[in-house]
């Protein structure tokens, strides 16, 4: 089978044997899967990756021990939990410490012909769901993680910071459960994506000479993956104020503490999600994740698919 | 009378007249003041402060509107609050974007033989409780505003990290409150003082030697004043912990929001909190605040007792 490899910042595709079926796994079709943020970051040599990446996807099931899954269409939680650690039996197994992530730590990833996942991962879609809108749901179950740990009462006005894919999908997201959203970016086109669906969205160029509003939103969400990002976000915050941390930023982040103190702003740290909370959302007319496709490429034109989803401004990119 | 007087990091007295009291303000004479590490950073030329400092306190009143608090021992809250604000209407004055904060922000402080403070700010304390004793409310108040911002489950396992005067107020507050303490310091003197009560203490030479707890408690308080403390405390915080920053670092603080986010840590800011909910502590067995005197001097000696201060390890200090 085809297998794309990442090693040492170069993206290959090579002939694997087809991966073998453990007791519990399913044996996964790739049917589409997503280039992400993380994957480039991959690729860049963090966490000193070498193998088969990819964790967002859609697959068909081609051998289970549960026969009801067979030919099954699927999505599939991403971190392979121990399931009988403190955290599992909290239902937490996203942050089990004996974990495999997909693509990511100690599992060969999505982007291969064939792949494997416990069946208890798995998710069977609804007919009625294109392959193309459900390739999102990992990155929209990680949004929808914002309202699993913060409590935001009904309507609230939040602001989002940053308009690449996440922060997209977060405005997407936050919208579509009734909140008003004002997303502050860099790139007209793709804030237009989330304005035609009632985000309010602001150049952030404008921030840049100083129209930022400064201590404005009770809840601020930095997608921006910038250490600029961060500190912007904490300036935007209002006194008791929630900033939600939902982009990591390589390397040191300089902060000044001192406005975190003195305005008792409460930080969140917020990670990858649970897909029941984001199933609902691939059905809903306002969340257009269709819109973020920005091209489509055979598995086997993998590095071509990697180099176009590392331009800058360009949104998803989907292997196929 | 005599007042101190801060400026370009040298302390003086010097002779003022009496302040005029305005219209809903006390007079107030100081009986004890305390000096915190604010002050001091104030003396080292923090936030461009030039004046009389002062905002721990224990003063009686001599002239107020208000007949029944004449001759009265009081305490003080330091935020002069503008009352009719969104946040002063939420009972939230300490951040009223228009207040000013007793020899801090723009109202000369205690550290004069009379000052002024709303009647509102005041509160009357018991005959019972000693002056000695009453001149830690504001701290004692600051420690317990981590209650007040954090649902902490009751009996729960905590971490304090540093063994200043701060870090030792947390630690009693939070003992006395029933919470299970693991105190972290550098100080084997100090730490007795808590120990005494039943903190766990441990000597945080041992975190350098690689000791340190790794994603050990859910709830870690951060009171070293410190980067490395800062970084330490995120590192002892499990997945979907909290860790409370009670202390401010001065200048920039560079830190990996990787195990932020990737733990899905909350980081909660938390500064000055309501005398009421700590008035109840000054008559608790287990709050010994008066081992944490080191020394007393009078007001005129304020230039020795901030010298005093300033030397390395040495807690509390009044002036009198």
């Amino acid at each position: 089978m085809i297998a794309v490899h990442l090693e040492n910042g170069v993206v290959t595709t090579r002939t694997l044997p087809v991966p073998p079926r453990p007791e519990g796994f399913a044996l996964l079709r790739l049917l589409a899967g997503g280039i992400c943020h993380t994957d480039l970051e991959l690729q860049r040599g963090y966490y000193g990756f070498a193998g088969t990446p990819g964790h967002e996807f859609v697959a068909e099931v081609v051998e289970a021990g549960t026969r009801a899954l067979l030919g099954k269409r699927v999505v599939g939680e991403i971190n392979l939990a121990c399931t009988h650690c403190e955290w599992c039996r909290k239902g937490l197994g996203r942050h089990c410490p004996n974990r495999t992530v997909l693509g990511i730590v100690g599992h060969p990833g999505a982007f291969a012909e064939f792949f494997t996942l416990p069946e208890r991962n798995l998710h069977v879609l609804p007919d009625e769901v294109p392959t193309s809108r459900a390739v999102f749901l990992e990155p929209l179950a990680a949004a929808c993680e914002i309202l699993d740990q913060v409590a935001i009462p009904p309507g609230a006005t939040l602001a989002v910071l940053g308009d690449g894919k996440l922060g997209l999908l977060i405005a997407l997201v936050l919208n579509a459960h009734g909140y008003r959203v004002h997303q502050f970016g860099h790139h007209a086109a793709k804030l237009a994506i989330t304005a035609r669906v009632g985000v309010v969205t602001e150049m952030a160029t404008e921030m840049a000479r100083g129209a930022l509003p400064i201590a404005a939103y009770d809840w601020v969400v930095d997608a921006t993956g910038s250490p600029e990002g961060l500190r912007s976000a904490a300036a935007m915050t209002r006194p008791r104020g929630t900033v939600i941390l939902k982009s990591t930023v390589h390397g040191a982040v300089v902060m000044d503490t001192a406005p975190i103190i003195v305005n008792e702003l409460t930080l969140v740290g917020s990670r990858c999600g649970r897909f029941a909370a984001a199933l609902p959302l691939l059905g809903h007319p306002l969340v257009r994740v269709e819109e973020l496709i920005a091209a489509r490429f055979p598995l086997s034109e993998a590095p071509q698919a990697f180099a176009r989803a590392a331009q800058r401004g360009v949104l998803k990119v989907l292997l196929e």
